[in-house]
């Protein structure tokens, strides 16, 4: 169920409705919207009955929600949200250009990497101090000093920082350091860190899991949204299927489809999506053609030395051709930069 | 194996290795370039002996093919193939648009989707007239009327016309009326009518097949060509994923593999590959985005009384202005029109 | 529409069934049962007026059929069919053994296995004349000669034979020396063969898709029922996944699904599912022990120099120790052996 | 690397193995199998010196791994291990039949079922307390209490207990309360939680990704065993593909494939592989008869009222009939039983 305020109303009428909404057992979820407040009800099993709010000031409408999520979809905020962060806005018609090393190296790579993306216009550094690996054995990341490292960074190019939050254990010190959480794929459904993360008031990016479907990602998302965090990303980073010619198929079908379904900002990592380098670029510019509301790519100064995901990191020089051709894109589709 | 000639060999020359090839008890095939001719051989176990061709004047080099398609890969032929048709061209820098009713139903529904595909400028005409259908009980298509149809269309606008040919049986009336021969996705490995397309001398468009491997489409392509036909389009329409919010899954990441792999030109069909009407403008975008040698789309003049596909075609409003959208991205990516 | 006859009508009872449904514009199947004949109705645009056939003798019920398959689900015929041929019986209780090469090398090849598959007790041969290849330059198939070297095995071991009909143009072929059709699965919806085929009277069995849901392939046995041959075995080979450990991942659960949506046998391809010679033999007990109605596997006197499938064929001595074990799991399990 | 110790090679020779593998910067992994300790080595980049090794006594052979996973393959260890909870063994030609209710609901729910599951000779009882779902509304579980019921259960029928943990948090909870421990599909890449679980001594149940390969599943598992935990058992539980008919496809070769791979014992899990109930058994045969070393099944007083997966939960008395079948298999393929 979905309580939907009328334009104008005040403070004190919406609290007489979260409080209505506690009085009958269930659980409110302020919705703040552009033009409106709505108010989420979860915790209820079936309808509620609406003329339990009849009474209410500022209340327009009692609606149902047809989907089970309830505070990611369209349904329960039609107009799109954005989230900024350090000046930089995405969703609501705004792209944004994230871009870094997969993995955080050495204090040199990353600011080489962090200097050239502040040149080329970029918006946002990502790179990993925390790094989920297949094999136990593999480089796991700088952890800690990583972090520190994105900080300098962050300080002397001005970029805001993304970059991922690996467990619970660790988050304390990742929300420290970092201007937005990143939740990685194998973590889409670990849902103890997706309560986690919901309790934080950092924006969080969230990547779609390998196989998990567009409706199983927006429950990820509801997840972190009913801890009472509205500041997320949805991030298509390709899904899993029988092509092996190409790491993971990058699904934009799919991205159109998020962004009708929710009101959530939606970016895409051709990187991962696809994983070689020369397809990064076409897939970036069919990112920003179709609409999405940012690309993240991994670029680095010297890929064939990398420590990870070398095959698929874009070429300083590249990465800042190519940022020319975005912009020339976004702007016949009307989007904003950043 | 690949026999390079010389850029200025003459015709006595080439023949001369054709001759050579067969007398050795193996077959030649010409491949056309822009600067030279190459002959791949096929027939052989294993390398055939560089020294058989020694003696021969116009061979520049005698090259082992890595790849199992020996006649589609870059190897064979380094420089683009360009398919044109009627004055429109494909690939070498060419993006084409096709478009028009997923089957031909009428007269009047042709003639109205044909006029508007042509004002809107776009360069060729699609309709189907032998349908292939998952159920024997649907609507198979209005067959020869439907060729009959299209021609009527064709003499009308000008616009050169592509329609599926289903199987061996009725290829000699597609071929007849038809300028390009659409094979689709669910025959994509219908051995038997590779070949004999690959017997005619009119441009073939090869669909994908549902979970076709990139690897797969270019042997399937082989097939065509290694029976002397070299006019032939890749087609990607979506693959068959684990995805259900989507009709398939659009492999764009597969499109950039499939231009860096072969020198056919590749186009993209949206509309089968997503199935949904709203994400077909956005995904076309993303096609001429990325570089992509020509679009397919359905337009239907009433999309709720479509009897196949009406789900997935545009109206014909939205496909107008969906049309200048395309043109102006198609110059920001420097690729000619048509 | 489904028309049931009591279990006593007459021939001329249900002849003027099938008449009325001819004079109201339909088309009829007649569906022999164990106790009863049906009849479904084809053709229909929506529900059919049970009245029209209120007045005719012997009509037990008029029944509206929920499912796209109309003839090949159970609603049609609740009762198992059973394909039988030369004695051999699959469905209904009874499991049969189909083994043999991949394809009919040699004449030696051949016989070594058939008598083999007899020795061993199997039920049916089978072995590949035309081979659809994924390279048009890979072993194609002796062809006519494969055929003639079938009915020779068949003459000496009495075995009944399995081969596959590629395309239409060589079914009569097919038809005259094979006593079962298989239609392979990458023609499991070329729908013009699968006419042709219903056109025959020989029994067919139709191999699964790559990506070919259940649903998908009960409408492709559709299409040859409704042409009204209803001697059709469908056989799970393995669906085309993520997966790359196995060449296939063989679909079991979808063969209890397909056996309780189907009155339809259904067989079970382990080679083809795994494509790994040592999983062939416990996937050939798991087929048996889960009430399958065949298994078909790939036999050779030699794997290390089988010119097709050699990783995934069983050697002669491991298919006779196999046979052994099918045999007392059957009768665990409550199967009648062939 | 790996050290192969001599059959009869003392606690003092392994140890001064160890400790040379220590001096040379690298980590040990003591594998103890029947006949002979191995010795895996990490942490190198790169072969390790053979030489190193030629001094020390009981040494047998230095080798190297070729797959990326160095404890848990047929390599570091061809003998099967077997895993034991109390008396019952999985691994080494036993099979172990887990059985009981997806979540425990309630007191009476779970002694119902576990009375049933220990009459019909079912070895290991399961049962939910911590639910990982889809959606943050629905049931997450009795969580502790789940527990503590689960431990009224096993006194009073003498089975040993799995249940699932869910994060890092709540391990110490899990850990003191159950037998084995088990991870969920969607936690297999939950590196954090794996290496928890790794640092304890409880037997660990590692059930597959939703798209997780054979390969990253072994990978998975070596992150437990590289922490020293080697009681691991592998579930095969259905991976995701594009077939909806059934709830997951359940990979049976991959089963073949993984006893083939690796040491552990894998056992299935038909309920949720398919998430039929009719289909439960059948499957449930087939892997009997293939050989797993164990199979998980869920079993429900009144599934029709479940409060998860009721649809796939056999009734008491189809689960009790069952069992007698599967131990007829068993006993046919040679199996002990528990």
């Amino acid at each position: 169920m979905l309580i939907v305020m009328s334009p104008g109303a005040s403070r004190a009428e919406i609290d007489a409705v979260l409080g209505r909404v506690r009085d009958l057992g269930f659980a409110p979820h302020e919705i703040p919207g552009a033009q409106r407040v709505a108010i989420g009800i979860t915790g209820n099993d079936g309808p509620v009955d609406a003329d339990r709010f009849a009474d209410l000031r500022g209340v327009a409408d009692v609606v149902r929600v047809s989907k089970p999520y309830k505070l990611v979809g369209r349904e329960a905020k039609p107009d799109d949200t954005i989230v900024s962060v350090g000046g930089v806005a995405m969703g609501g018609g705004h792209t944004a250009i994230m871009a870094g090393p997969c993995a955080v190296e050495s204090r040199d790579q990353l600011l080489a990497v962090a200097r050239a993306v502040k040149a080329a216009g970029g918006h946002i550094l990502r790179g990993g101090a925390f790094k989920p690996r297949t094999s136990p054995y593999a480089f796991q990341g700088l952890k800690e000093e990583g972090l520190r490292l994105l900080d300098e960074a962050r300080r002397e190019t001005g970029l805001p920082v993304i970059t991922e939050v690996k467990d619970v254990e660790t988050l304390p010190l990742v929300e420290k350091w970092s201007d937005i959480l990143q939740i990685g794929a194998r973590n889409m459904q670990n849902f103890s860190l997706l309560e986690a993360v919901g309790g934080t008031r950092k924006p969080v990016m969230l990547k779609r899991g390998l196989s998990a479907t567009i409706a199983e990602m927006l429950m990820a998302a509801e997840y972190i949204m009913s801890r009472g965090n509205h500041q997320i990303i949805l991030c298509e980073r390709g899904i899993r299927t029988f092509e092996t010619a190409t790491r993971n198929t990058l699904d934009l079908g799919g991205v159109v489809v998020l962004r009708a379904m929710s009101h959530l900002p939606v970016v895409v990592d051709p990187s991962h999506g696809v994983g070689l380098w020369y397809a990064v670029g076409p897939l970036a510019r069919a990112a920003v053609a179709l609409g999405a509301d940012g690309v993240m790519m991994e670029v680095h100064p010297d890929p064939a030395h990398a420590l990870s995901d070398g095959p698929q990191s874009l070429r300083i020089d590249r990465f800042t051709s190519l940022m020319g051709e975005l912009r020339r894109i976004a702007d016949v589709v009307g989007r904003a930069w950043g």
